[in-house]
C-alpha cells in the first residue's frame, strides 16, 4: 500500500482542484432549467472514470438524467465491489442564506462549502481517487471494481430500479460500496448499518374558484390555510406521535444489544441542540434523540404555502393551499402500506368545504444490515487505518432507497462508508465537506479495496 | 340636470378611454419596485382634477406615497362634500390566474378587467366625471366639493391620519362621500352603513439555525410548519369560532329592525356558493351568511409559508415558517384591545421549541351609521334616479378605516355609495368593473351633488 499512499499524498492538490470543478456544475436534478447542467455533470463523471483508469465507461440515457457505468475486472478470482453514488444535487433555495454562492466552492476553516460537497460529489470523487491511486501507482486494483453513478438520487431515482433490473449481469458483484452518510461526529469514523425509508406526498386544497377579499368573505367560506393547519394537526399529536391509524403497527423495537451499543456512543444532547441553534429539542416521548432518529418513524411537513406570502399585508382568503408531507419509515414498515394508510386518513380528515388532491411522490424502503458481514468488517479495518480509530456502528435517519433495491434485485449487501459530518448541511444552505475527511476518505477507500482482497 | 345628463351621455367614450389610461398604471402601493408607478399615478390624478375644473390642486408628498387634494368652493352657503378615494391598488399575484394582464384593461361582456377597476380607480373616476359634468355643462357645482385622494389605502393609509390631523381646516366639510363598496347584487344600488374593522399581524417562527435534512433530523426537532399549524388551529375552532379569550366580549348583537331588513334582502345562499366555486360554505354556527359577514368578527390566515414550496420533492425540515393573520372587527370592538388579546394569546400558544416574532401591521376601527342621516337620504334619492330603483341599505365585511378617522378627527359622517359588484374580484385575480354601473354611477354621482343642495 505504500506506493498507493504516496500517490495520494503527491496528488492531493490536484484532487482538490478536480473536486472544485465537480462542485461548480449546478446539477440540480429536480429543476428542469438545470437539465443541461446535469448532463454536463454526467460527462464530467464519464471523463473522470476514464481518467482514473476504468474501462467500458458508458453513459446510459434514461427518460430522466443519465446513468454512468464503468468497470475494471482485471483481478480474476477476487471479489467484485460495485460502487454506487450520485452526481445530482439538491435545490439551493433559500439562496439568501448561503454565505458563499452554492456553485462557487469556497474553503473556510479547512472545509469546502458548496451544494453537493458532502451529498454526494465529494464522496463520489473520494472513491474515484481511491481507485485511481491503485491503478496509477501500481497498475492494478486488489479486487474487481464497478462504478454505477446516477443523476436522480435527489428526486427519487425514478429510472434506477429499471436500469438495475435490465442490467443484472453487468452489475453483478459481491458487495455494494456507498459513501453518502455522515460520521457520528468529527474524528469518529462511522459505518452505517441501518437507514430509514421514505414516503412523500403533496396535498393540494381548494376552497373557492379564486382568491377572495377577506373583508367581504371572511367568516363565511373555509380558508384553505386554516383547513390545511387542521389537517396537519390531525396527523401528529402535540408530543410528536403520528396519528395515522396503523402507522406504528409494524415497527420493530430495538434489540437489547443495539440499545447497549447506542448508549456507549459519545452523544451530548445539549451540544447537539446548540449546534442546531434550536430553542429546545422536540420529539416523541419515551425515546432518546438517537432512537428517535434511527429506529422511530416520523412524519414531517416539508413545505406549506397558501395565500399572500410577500412583503407587507394583503387581506385575502386564498383559493388554494398546499403542503408537502413525508414520512420516514423504519425497517419492517412497508412503504406501500404506509402510503395507503396516509392517503385513507388524509381523505378522512379533509373538511367537506375543501377539495383535496393527493399526489404521491418518490419513496423507498428502510434497511438494516448485520454488523458481522465480512465486507462491513473490511470497511471497519479500512477506516481504522485511514483515520487511526476504530469506527463506530451507527444508523442513519435518512433514506438511500437504492440500498434496498440492491438487496432485492441483485441480492447484494451494501457497505456504507461515509465521511460527511453531522453539521454538513446536506439539503440546506451552506452545505460543506471537511477537507481532512476528504483526504483520509481517499486513503480509507484505497484501504477498503485492499482489505477486500481474499 | 338635463345639461349635465346630456354632457355625460356625449362624453361616455372619452370617459372610458380615460378609465383605461388610469388602469394601465401599475400603482401597487405595497411593492417598492412600483414606487415610480405610484407617483406617476398620483400625477395622473392631479391632471384629472385640474382637467375636470377643480382648483387649488396640490400633490402633498408623504413619507410614503403622495396625497392629492383639490377643491371647488364656488357655492357659498351650500354644503361642502369631501370626496375620499384612493389611486393605489392591491398586488396582482398569483399572476398566472389572470385571464388578461392586470394592467392591460380588457373589456369582456360589458365588464372591464384590470387591477384597480373596482377598487378603487373606476369609482374615483366616476365621481370625478360627476363633478366634471356639472362644471363643464353648467360652469358650477350645486354644492362645494373637495377631493382627497390617497395612494396608501391598500397598505393601511399609514400617512393619512397625520395628514388629516394637520389639515383639519382644509378638509372641513359636511359629509364625506366614498365610493369603494360593492352593490348587494347586479341591478340593486346599495348604500353601505356599516363596515368591519381590521387588525393585521405577521408571525414568524424559528426552530433551528438553518433548514435541516428531514431524514437526519426528522423526529427530534420541532418542525416550524407543524408548530405553525398547531397555533393556527388554536386560534379558531373547527366550527369557525375564534378562540382568543375575550375576543367576542364587546360584540353588539344585531337589532331586531336590522335583522328584519336583512331578511328582506334578495339573498340566494346556493347561488352565492356556486359563484364562489366553493364545495361548501363554512362559517360560525348560529348565524346566516350576511350576519357572518356584516356583524360577526372573524379571524383569517391570509398567508402561510414555510419550507420547500417549489416543484417536486425536497426532504427538508425548514428553519422558519411564517403566517399573515388578520381579524375583521365589528362596531364596538376596539382594535387596540383585540391586538393585545391576540398578541398575549399567540405568545401563550407558541410551543417552547420555537422562537416567535410577532409584528403588528395596519388596521382600523369598525364603523356603523344611521340610515336617517340627510346625506344618506340624499344618496338614496341620487341612486334611485341613476339606477331607476330604490337602493337597499347594507353593511360590508371589509374595512375602510378612514371612515372612522373622518368621524373621529373631523367629526364628519360618511356616505358610502359604491357601484362594485359582489363578484368584482377586488384583491383577487381578474378584478373587474361593470361598465353599465360605471356610466350610471357617473349619473348618480352628478345627482348626489344636486340632491345635497339646500
Amino acid at each position: 500500500m505504500e506506493k498507493v499512499l504516496t500517490y495520494i499524498q503527491m496528488n492531493q492538490d490536484r484532487f482538490l482542484e478536480e473536486l472544485k470543478e465537480f462542485l461548480c456544475i449546478p446539477s440540480i436534478s429536480n429543476n428542469a432549467e438545470n437539465k443541461k447542467d446535469v448532463l454536463r455533470c454526467a460527462h464530467f463523471v464519464v471523463d473522470q472514470l476514464r481518467q482514473v483508469g476504468m474501462q467500458q465507461v458508458q453513459l446510459f440515457p434514461t427518460p430522466g438524467h443519465p446513468i454512468i457505468y464503468g468497470e475494471w475486472l482485471g483481478a480474476p478470482g477476487e471479489s467484485t465491489v460495485l460502487f454506487y453514488g450520485h452526481y445530482d444535487v439538491q435545490p439551493v433555495d433559500p439562496l439568501d442564506l448561503w454565505v458563499s454562492a452554492p456553485f462557487e466552492p469556497t474553503i473556510r476553516n479547512g472545509e469546502i462549502y458548496a451544494r453537493g460537497s458532502a451529498d454526494d460529489k465529494g464522496q463520489v470523487l473520494m472513491n474515484l481517487k481511491g481507485v485511481e491511486a491503485h491503478l496509477q501507482a501500481k497498475g492494478h486494483l486488489p479486487v474487481n471494481v464497478k462504478f454505477l453513478i446516477e443523476g436522480e438520487e435527489e428526486v427519487g431515482s425514478a429510472n434506477l430500479d429499471n436500469f438495475i433490473g435490465a442490467h443484472k449481469e453487468l452489475l453483478q458483484a459481491d458487495v455494494v460500496l456507498i459513501s453518502d452518510t455522515p460520521m457520528f461526529d468529527r474524528g469518529i469514523p462511522s459505518i452505517c448499518y441501518g437507514l430509514r425509508g421514505l414516503v412523500y406526498f403533496q396535498i393540494d386544497l381548494r376552497g373557492s374558484n379564486s382568491d377572495l377579499h377577506s373583508g367581504s368573505f371572511g367568516g363565511v367560506v373555509i380558508n384553505p390555510n386554516f383547513a390545511l393547519a387542521q389537517m396537519i394537526c390531525a396527523l401528529k399529536d402535540s408530543e410528536g406521535r403520528v396519528q395515522i391509524p396503523g402507522f406504528y403497527d409494524d415497527v420493530v423495537p430495538m434489540s437489547a444489544e443495539e440499545k447497549e451499543e447506542l448508549v456507549r456512543l459519545p452523544f451530548d444532547e445539549e451540544k447537539y441542540r446548540q449546534d442546531l441553534g434550536a430553542p429546545a429539542l422536540f420529539g416523541e416521548k419515551g425515546y432518546g434523540v438517537l432512537e428517535q432518529i434511527w429506529v422511530r418513524p416520523t412524519l414531517e411537513v416539508n413545505g406549506v404555502c397558501g395565500g399572500f406570502i410577500g412583503e407587507g399585508a394583503k387581506t385575502v382568503i386564498p383559493a388554494k393551499a398546499m403542503a408537502k408531507i413525508s414520512m420516514r419509515l423504519v425497517p419492517n414498515q412497508d412503504p406501500e402500506k404506509i402510503a395507503s394508510l396516509f392517503e385513507r386518513y388524509i381523505r378522512q380528515i379533509a373538511p367537506a368545504a375543501v377539495e383535496l388532491t393527493v399526489t404521491r411522490m418518490h419513496g423507498g424502503k428502510a434497511w438494516v444490515a448485520s454488523i458481522d458481514h465480512p465486507a462491513i468488517q473490511a470497511a471497519s479495518r479500512a477506516f481504522e487505518k485511514g483515520f487511526g480509530r476504530r469506527p463506530v456502528f451507527v444508523r442513519e435517519g435518512g433514506s438511500i432507497p437504492v440500498v434496498a433495491t440492491f438487496a432485492e434485485l441483485l441480492g447484494i449487501p451494501s457497505v456504507l462508508m461515509g465521511i460527511g459530518l453531522p453539521d454538513e448541511n446536506a439539503h440546506a444552505p451552506n452545505e460543506k465537506l471537511d477537507l481532512f475527511n476528504f483526504r483520509q476518505g481517499i486513503v480509507s477507500s484505497a484501504y477498503f479495496f485492499d482489505e477486500m482482497k481474499k
